[in-house]
């Protein structure tokens, strides 16, 4: 599958800040300031379900693994929640969402559900830069 | 990871059919009528989320792949909805459910929203046999 067709669908650019990309994928953070959201766009035209990756699946799930761990030890959250869903945007991509117990939604999924508050200036820079050191990405 | 130590959560086994095992899952078939959805429950005791697995993550990558493929052939949806969320059921599993552009929530993800019909006698029964075959279980 080609990479150089490949382009970031314009909703996702519009709801996140970039963090960088890893291997296979784009890994973007979602501009919520009530969860600590990642997202992983593999960057790979015409794909939209998983098992359309063919044998780099198994890449995916290695990133799925890095950024959850990263979100995970940044947070010391309770529980991920990972999910592929992609009714609405169809480009493949991966939410990793830091979960808490007194979080606004808990325990609802967030998705459709959040308030969407933005971050304030200054905050997501600073949960970019703490991913990016996680992941080993070079700002 | 203990095999021997793990059981299926009771709120699992009560909204599902068994489909059966492979190598590292259990296989359920939700009891909900208007979307086929499968769920897959890593045999494994004290597992809550999918970096909670280690080296058998790349397996559970592979049999959701199976499963979605299963599915997909089955139903030729418009879409996949895979997700490990866990909030409520801290056991993980992982939902696989087959979405259409005129099933009754889409494009809504369907958590905490179905409105949970059950399948009437013999569809569900039809539905865990499908499954089955595709998936190389015996009944």
């Amino acid at each position: 599958m080609s990479e150089t067709r490949w382009s970031l669908h314009p909703q996702l650019a519009a709801d996140t800040v970039t963090v960088g990309d890893v291997a296979l994928s784009r890994v973007l953070a979602m501009n919520d300031a009530d969860f600590p959201w990642l997202i992983l766009v593999p960057r790979r035209a015409g794909v939209s379900d998983m098992i359309d990756l063919g044998v780099e699946q198994a890449t995916l799930m290695d990133e799925i693994a890095l950024a959850s761990r990263a979100l995970k030890e940044e947070t010391r959250c309770d529980k991920l929640n990972v999910a592929a869903i992609g009714n609405v945007v169809p480009q493949l991509h991966v939410h990793i969402i830091a979960r808490n117990r007194v979080d606004p939604l808990w325990p609802k999924p967030v998705w459709g559900a959040s308030a969407g508050r933005r971050y304030e200036d200054g905050e997501i820079t600073r949960f970019v830069a703490s991913m990016r050191r996680r992941l080993g990405i070079e700002s």
